[in-house]
């Protein structure tokens, strides 16, 4: 059978899951070509010309599903001579060598944990999948001539580490943007440029905590935080969050917090916003413990009704509060540039670590940003993506509709880029969540972000990635599978079973 | 007095210390008429050729003093409207406001030790610094074309984060390097690409060992790597090394350890290259112990006489070396890409934490890097950079001829961008060191990288920064001071004094 048969074969059988867009249905195809051994390691692709011509598709289509191939290692381009099977299977169909495996040391038991908790990395990225963005429209030609003008400037001192926190005129545009938009009181000098959200908690934990120490996370809780917590030792006691932001109660304070980790302009996954008085409250608390408290602002750039919400931070009276947020979620999460607003007593250690620890880099990437911000596109490019969310979200919210009602509603659809569908408790979420994925869709279960309470049930939508087309033709059937769920109807097949 | 009398005048007194390049001199002056007041927050700078006629210096000077002040923060640069002083004063300056000060928390006894133990920031960068390199011969336009056509074929997947250890090209292309140049036996899917040997370093000690676990270290050691270890809450356990390298005594092998660090190419300062029965007996007591062992080959690019030497990695029978590299030192620092290559087993648990605590991105960077390498241009800048610090190495050796003899001799010349001075332990190494330190140069002590012992003496010297006139000129200087040193004549005063 000639490939392109065989290609077009697999995409029909694929193409009864009509959800999938036509580059993830050859993508599945090829990748099926090769588990199959129909396309052998080493083989040469027909070119994405011939192959669009064959399957009567848009080249477009076959670069996209290349692209993605590539990426995860399937395929190999090679300049002027074309696309090849990697001839290295992908990792999972590896075997260890089976000789010394008695003698071979194991993963400790902090790489067992982390390996076996919740993990970011095998998640689909289908519609409503939460926590991924639409970076499809970053100006990728604007961001290249900036790029250009400041390799083209570049003196060697550019190509170094960075040892001062980053970029001077970066950490200028951050500290305006924040001073402005999120009233957080701050000297240009108290940010520091680090890779993202990821590292910034990291060098908190590094700097503020000791190994066994507590810092009190959220219940339910964002995982990336979870997980870098874990991962520097640190004991997690989960405080639990209602509609007014985390809670604190008695009981919590007796296991007294070296940190306290929130997210409190959005709560995430609830999207629940901290009252004033909680607010006053938990630094109340952080005083009382002389504990630090750690605001990871991640989408409060996307508010949409209602007056922003000031951080925690331009509250803070005694310099308690270190607060981070992220470019990715405004350019494009392969950036890896953040922030870290620490008080100006630490701005000496915090630099001198992080450079020991993690030698920054990235400036001519740093300048880049800079100027896009200083130039107006950062605003621009943010407005056009509010617009843009917003209408998805009301799309979203449209569909979910017949689904509200009693105990069925919806938080956190204010700002950022997914919702929260709260279920009834009886509501079996995780095995909703899988049919959902059998239809070719993402939600995430509530009861998958909690730490230690059983009380919830829900969904996590994302309206970050599915464009609104996407959620015209997905938002009805998310719809009824959740009603399903609601009639207790869950033996009724999905529409599209695999 | 006008601004560039006052400039000419500092540079006249900084002149003094004849060894500082003129841009540094321009660099210094602006910098204290900063400090003094005599260019106050927010004012304009000259245009920078209008500064370069008044000073009769050339526009280069003045353009590299103001970008070294711009990148540490105390200038800013407004496209269009010119340089400006900083509003925001060094961190130095700042002082902490003082109200609450008793009830605000504390650094952890981590952070303190991270912060007070040997930093790399407050290094000076002048001639002999090791530890850094001359990426000002980086073919700056070449890289650009190369970043372009990848940013104008990128397609969205490449703006995301990366999920599977990297870009697949860059990991083939590295495997290639790694199996032909340094008898690493690999398959790409094992190469993750990191942002660096310290996230490299952090990984395995977050996968491999648990808080409390000994980690075997040399001693001396390389700074970066203990402190990694010390972050990441591991026991620092020093194990001597001497002339065949890292050499563990029955006394070391009665503290277990999970993770046994080793840089036996080219021994981190001391350059001591591991002989092959050293080698076979490190893996004897790893497998013994049931330890890792972390390959850090920081430097084997640049081998200058004698056949390459091979990676422990390549003796390993049963899967326990891992083997770490870096871009940084055949390109430039900024550019925040290494490499770590792990066993097969490992490569999927590595893979997924990696992303779940870091989330790696720079796809357009590493495509960018894949065919910078593909297509030759590593191997090219590589043999230049080879040429060029043989030549320094060389000269620098031809300088140091006087002081050598009796106790007094090299070691570690063969390969890298530092040399090892070992001095009789006699010598107050520290004490040399500032004497070189004043007079505009820096070497570092030996006696600084030991962790424990108390028996070494000598400087640290590197010639990857320092060009060869810096080496021509500067070189006899440091010879000299050397000499003094040696004559037990330290109270003679150095040519120059602040």
């Amino acid at each position: 059978m000639m490939l392109s048969e065989y290609l077009s074969a697999e995409m029909g059988r694929v193409d009864q899951h009509s959800a999938l867009p036509l580059h993830r249905k050859l993508y599945e195809a090829l990748r099926r070509a090769m588990l199959d051994g129909k396309l052998v390691a080493g083989e040469r692709l027909p070119s994405s010309r011939d192959m669009a011509n064959d399957l009567s598709v848009s080249r477009n289509t076959v670069v996209s599903a290349i692209g993605q191939l590539s990426v995860e290692g399937y395929l190999v381009s090679h300049v002027g001579s074309g696309t090849f099977v990697s001839d290295n299977l992908p990792r999972a169909m590896v075997r260890p060598r089976s000789r010394n495996t008695a003698q071979r040391p194991q993963l400790s038991h902090r790489g067992d944990a982390l390996v076996s908790q919740f993990s970011a990395s095998t998640l689909e990225v289908q519609p409503f999948t939460p926590g991924i963005t639409d970076f499809s429209a970053f100006p990728v030609a604007l961001w290249q001539r900036l790029q250009n003008k400041h390799w083209r400037m570049t003196y060697p001192d550019m190509l170094d580490y960075s040892a001062s926190g980053g970029y001077a005129p970066l950490r200028r545009a951050v500290a305006d943007y924040l001073r402005v938009f999120r009233s957080v009181q701050l000297e240009p000098q108290q940010v520091i440029i680090t890779s993202g959200t990821q590292q910034s908690l990291t060098l908190c934990a590094q700097l503020l905590a000791d190994h066994g120490d507590t810092v009190w996370v959220e219940d339910p809780a964002y995982w990336g935080a979870v997980k870098a917590f874990m991962a520097t030792g640190l004991h997690l006691h989960p405080v639990a969050v209602d509609d007014e932001g985390i809670a604190p109660s008695a009981h919590d304070e007796a296991h007294t917090p070296r940190l306290i980790y929130v997210t409190p302009s959005h709560q995430y996954p609830t999207g629940a916003v901290m009252s004033a008085q909680r607010r006053q409250h938990l630094l109340d608390v952080a005083r009382h413990h002389k504990a630090w408290v750690l605001e990871d602002d991640y989408d409060s750039e996307f508010r949409f009704s209602g007056p922003p919400i000031s951080s925690l931070e331009g509250l803070d009276k005694d310099e308690r509060v270190l607060y981070m947020g992220t470019f990715s979620k405004v350019l494009y999460p392969g950036l890896k540039l953040g922030y870290l607003v620490v008080p100006k007593e630490l701005v000496s250690p915090f630099n001198q670590v992080h450079y020991d620890l993690n030698r920054p880099g990235q400036l001519p990437l740093q300048a880049a940003l800079a100027e896009f911000i200083d130039m107006g596109h950062f605003a621009s490019a943010l407005r056009r993506a509010r617009v843009s969310y917003a209408q998805r979200r009301e799309c979203l919210l449209e569909a979910l509709r017949v689904c509200l009602g009693g105990a069925v509603h919806v938080s956190g659809a204010e700002q950022g880029l997914h919702l929260c569908l709260r279920l009834p408790a009886t509501v079996d979420d995780q095995a909703l969540a899988q049919r959902i994925a059998r239809a070719g869709l993402t939600a995430r279960p509530l009861s998958g972000y909690c730490l230690q309470r059983t009380d919830l049930s829900g969904l996590v939508i994302g309206y970050g990635y599915a464009s609104l087309a996407d959620i015209r033709t997905h938002g009805p059937l998310l719809a009824r599978l959740i009603e399903q769920a609601l009639a207790g109807n869950s033996s009724v097949t999905a529409p599209r079973v695999r």
